[in-house]
């Protein structure tokens, strides 16, 4: 959801990327430290809004008259550096406060990363950031750079290229510094634009969902990449990710520390909270977010969509100069789910006619060494096959000779004419193959010679274009809720303390509530009672002790299944109580729930937990041993839509379980994907439901539904 | 197995590698055609050997007395080339037959990879090679290049390099001329030595099989490379894996055709019967073999192995000058199955003593910017670190910039100096990079920057370390079976008809004389045999219907469970009789098998299946839905030594479930390991048996052993 108040938000960022003045406090006259940079860059570079340096020991510096404090400017700052040591930084943020300077980047270091007396600092840097609005980026962050209004905020650009061939490109937030200079010397010797690029720090105020937030709604970038540890705002990130998504603009993220070893090293990095991979994962998946695991894979990310040509479908054609690198290409492209695609007969008969017979027509197209003594071979054939409409997209490999220009120029020429994505995976020498990607980046043609990363990106891509699409075209809606279920809900949890348990037949009220279909049951306090229940539920019945202290019955010889008969459910409802006793002698018992006995079906699990950064989280796997030994199950943040819920079914290992095996008929996935949005529903309007555990929910055959059979919920 | 039989085969390939004379049939003067080119290079670069022209157009060729026959040459011919048309070529082969030729190349083309006619040559080819012994490389073929004796016998190579830096480092087969000749000049450019370098062409007679064997018994050839498509001779194969393994020389091979699109693409490239990737895969766990997916990660391997220091452990030590590449290293070896090891303090101290407060001695280290300030201090960090007795490898990660060689001179001195693997991950601009890479690589200090192929080439190495360290320490010995083992079974086979289907007690029976527990059973023909048979099992039994005709019995209404009274038994005879009447009215009808009713335990299954290229394989796998769903099973090649059996075991997705879920007792293993050993046993003594599926094997808790529950078996 975009709303209003992240507009509003984003507005607040408008002075930290195209301020009319600036203002730079503890402004020096050495150009290499971070309080020297700025000045030298911003009268170099262009930018054209007003520069003042603030410092008490200069009465100018690099030309421009020096002011000895903020205050003295006269005029309005829009944002102001602070490049003072830490203990003089909030008395300089307090002075921008005074001045009613909007937006301030704080370079300097020693909060929270080093110390708990920096931290301390911090916090008081947000305080005043919150308490003003004044919108701060940093501390101990390298500052913010804008392309279109030569905006040199910060301290790591020493110089810029002098042609860019893609400009406005690539929006880029890093939240490591290190990382985030290399990012940037790196795109900007390929020629690819920026049009900002801010590195965030400690994030005392602003964050990285803003800047994402920013560059999604800004006119001028079309891609966003980000090096990312953690995110402080789950719900804020999601938001930002949605107005990616609506502006179809590819969101590239590194997401370091996936791991024990690696979240360690991050948290130790940045102090980030980095929270769950699991849920990044889902939050990834559910925002469309394009996942790249090294600066390589960036690298060959931004060569793939600086054209703008992203594959639409996953149907690819592939040219190679050598049998065995078609081979493994074809290999590649099947491990990342591209198809292979059988070219049309017509295709075929054109490039038969060009190639010589020891040469293969079929997908892989191997064009053989007949590259090299025919010229103009490889255009002509790429072209025939690229106009095949089977063809999404075309990978074409050859052997590169130091200084042989022939064949890059005639794929230049291919990739220019067509509007699907055709990629050069060149391969020789290193020497040849590094001039050679030179060249042909140099003129646009995407091109690299790491083959996994070609390949994969491009099925991303692929999967990109399908995300947004099937966003866009869905015409599914969310099951609609009972008018009354948030006020029967929030009735039912009403005076519950925290962290309170409900046990299985209250936690199905609330379930019922929300339109999740359960088992007919009653509570029964005496056994003729039971035995009057099993009378109108329908016999046979399943019994269960119903105590909030007893959450697994099953341990506590608490279920009884089958009782077919009024005698058998009254003695049962005694042994029930006895075993219950035995088992917890001061367990507050409810009664015995005498349930309908459901018929065969599939056992899976729904359920709710909470993550600390994103909030409710939605969960669904199958039952029984799969949950249990392969911890097979999917996630997703709530909300979840419609195409989530399929998706998460997709996802499991036991999908096939699903789609019915032995000859089973294949199970009632509408329903689930039902229950799945309900549960959703009930997560959002019930956040302090901690945990929720539909264990099993039953799904019946296509058409029959599934009913929760038992559940319990814990508050927080 | 090494047998004597490929020793004595692998000794008949020397004059293709080793002949002290050649002649080449068809000789032509011109150097850029394949009947030209080795005479030139023969001649210029220090072959020792006679070199024999024969052509009857030419007198002299490069100086070379030229003869118009082979048998004009008045000398022994070791190895002839033969470079004339595809018609001619027989008349050739047969000419070399009749000088008592013993190795013949033959490059010409135009055979089984063009059309049935070229087949049918090749099969006369294959049939004079067999029937002479002599041995042929080719058609269709590139040829030979061994390194020590300058043996050009090959037209791809045209120049040698005039310094190699790692002599007699790399033997390499090609199943593919130009994915060949690429290798070739890649490799040589890195200044990385072949020992022997083969094209393979048709392999008519002449197998990659062969060509591995020969390099594993090689003195001079270090690590062994491959691009494969497919192995003809399954078993050859295996032999020759194994004789690498006995000399520790690893083997990194590029296996091609994993996909059924890829796989048919293989097949039209070079007709390679490529077989299925389930079993190759095996082959290669079984074997070690080291298996790359593409060009970058085997030029990155043999950086990795040039200085033959492979790691010991999979302890990782990762310093980084930018705290985020350090984090997303250590994401990467943790996804590769590294640990990033914690360092020991007195590691932490003494980096603390050199590094900036806020740098990390944690590991990842984050060595941070004080990289470039401080001149040494990269190397005194990394020498601290590598020498850490918990790390077994490095990784170090910094920027590079053009022309700054400093950090590169130091890395390459801490390389040097410790006899672990020390990786450099440089990365930077493009051309910064690659002269960097440049450098390193000729000083022998392993460096790359494509960071997944790094972490997953030191993962497999340290695999493969421990894989030939496991096969070398294990005391291990496969079970006993029965001396009268393969009597008894070859009386039960006897007189069995071919796709003869043995149902559950003729089975068992099999099984039982190898050694694998079965259920205590009888056959019973009437009702009150049967009962007398549960009597004598003992209560409660199960009793099913055998029949050969009824392999699916619980779908005929053929089995009933838990049968516990003598009235009980007699009437389910009769019912099962019935049922099956029903099921198939002429099925031959055994009788009903009476049989122990099994205590609970986990349901696996194990099973043969035959492969046509390599022959019985055994396959394990979790039982019920886990092997439906998921596909849940491992698979080896016969025999299947203990290892591999306990190895098939920890490849389950399912194998928590063998560790003991919900409070359950882990299952016995041991007897798991035992029963997959007896099974390849009889499978390898037994190879007509095409199929055996023993479905459930009820595996009970530790200690208590496993029992095959039911079994069937299809003969070829």
């Amino acid at each position: 959801m975009i709303t209003a108040d992240l507009k509003n938000e984003l507005n607040s960022l408008t002075p930290l990327f195209q301020p009319n003045s600036i203002a730079i406090i503890g402004a020096s006259q050495n150009p290499a430290k971070p309080s020297g940079q700025p000045l030298v860059s911003l009268t170099r570079y262009g930018f054209k809004g007003r520069v003042y340096p603030v410092n008490p020991n200069y009465d100018t510096l690099h030309g421009l008259p020096c002011y000895p404090t903020l205050q003295d400017i006269p005029d309005q700052v829009d944002l102001c550096i602070i490049a003072v040591p830490a203990h003089m930084t909030m008395g300089a943020l307090k002075e921008c406060a005074d001045k009613g300077v909007r937006g301030v980047i704080i370079f300097t270091s020693g909060f929270a990363e080093v110390s708990a007396d920096g931290a301390a600092i911090q916090q008081q840097i947000t305080a005043l950031a919150r308490s003003t609005g004044m919108r701060v980026c940093g501390p101990n962050c390298m500052g913010i750079f804008s392309a279109r209004n030569a905006l040199m905020a910060n301290f790591f650009i020493t110089e810029l290229p002098t042609k860019v061939l893609v400009p406005d490109y690539l929006g880029f937030i890093s939240q490591s510094g290190g990382f985030g200079v290399a990012i940037f010397q790196i795109v900007k010797e390929k020629g690819y634009g920026f049009s900002h690029f801010v590195g965030t720090g400690n994030e005392a105020d602003l964050e990285f969902s803003h800047y994402l937030g920013y560059m999604a709604a800004d006119a001028h970038t079309r891609v966003i990449g980000g090096y990312l540890e953690g995110v402080k705002d789950g719900p804020k990130f999601l938001n930002a990710l949605d107005m990616a998504l609506a502006n179809e603009k590819p969101v590239l993220l590194m997401k370091a520390g996936s791991y024990p070893a690696s979240a360690r090293a991050a948290a130790s990095h940045t102090g980030a909270m980095v929270g769950s991979e699991k849920v990044y994962s889902a939050v990834f998946k559910q925002k469309g977010v394009v996942r790249v695991e090294s600066l390589e894979e960036f690298q060959n990310m931004l060569s793939l969509l600086h054209n703008g040509k992203i594959p639409r479908g996953k149907r690819v054609a592939i040219i190679a100069s050598s049998g065995g690198i078609g081979v493994m290409l074809a290999d590649k492209c099947a491990h990342y789910g591209l198809e292979v695609v059988t070219l049309q007969d017509k295709t075929r008969s054109a490039l038969a006619a060009l190639l010589p017979d020891f040469a293969s027509t079929a997908n892989p197209v191997d064009i053989t060494s007949a590259i090299m003594t025919q010229p103009g071979l490889l255009e002509q054939c790429a072209q025939i096959v690229i106009n095949d409409p089977q063809v999404d997209m075309m990978i074409v490999a050859y052997w590169t000779e130091l200084g042989d220009k022939g064949n890059l120029d005639q794929m230049i020429r291919v990739a220019q004419q067509t509007n699907k994505p055709v990629f050069n995976l060149t391969w020789g020498p290193d020497k040849a193959v590094f001039e050679a990607l030179q060249y042909m980046n140099s003129q646009l043609a995407p091109a690299a010679r790491e083959l996994d990363s070609i390949v994969k990106g491009l099925a991303a891509l692929a999967d990109y274009h399908n995300f947004v699409r099937s966003r866009r075209k869905s015409k599914l809606v969310a099951p609609e809720v009972p008018s009354d279920a948030r006020e029967k809900v929030a009735a039912l949890l009403g005076n519950l303390p925290r962290g309170a348990k409900l046990s299985e037949h209250s936690a199905k009220q609330l379930l019922q509530a929300y339109g999740i279909p359960t088992t007919r049951e009653q509570l029964a306090t005496t056994g003729e009672e039971a035995a009057d229940a099993a009378e109108a539920i329908g016999y046979p019945v399943v019994m269960k002790i119903e105590s909030p202290d007893i959450l697994h019955k099953t341990d506590a010889g608490g279920v009884l299944l089958n009782a077919n008969t009024p005698d058998e459910v009254r003695s049962g409802f005694n042994r029930l109580l006895d075993n219950a006793r035995a088992y917890k002698a001061d367990a507050d018992i409810k009664g015995v729930l005498v349930q309908q006995m459901l018929p065969a079906g599939i056992e899976m699990i729904v359920g709710i937990a909470r993550d600390s950064v994103f909030g409710s989280t939605v969960l669904v796997g199958m039952g029984g041993i799969f949950v249990e030994a392969l911890k097979d199950a999917a996630l997703r943040v709530v909300p979840v839509a419609p195409l989530d819920a399929m998706e998460m079914l997709e996802e499991l290992k036991g999908r096939r379980v699903l789609d019915g095996l032995r000859g089973m008929p294949p199970s009632d996935k509408i329903a689930m994907v039902e229950v799945i949005q309900r549960v959703s529903r009930l997560a959002q309007d019930f956040p302090q439901i901690a945990e929720l555990d539909i264990n099993p929910l039953i799904v019946f055959s296509e058409g029959r539904g599934a009913c929760a059979a038992d559940a319990i919920i814990v508050l927080e």
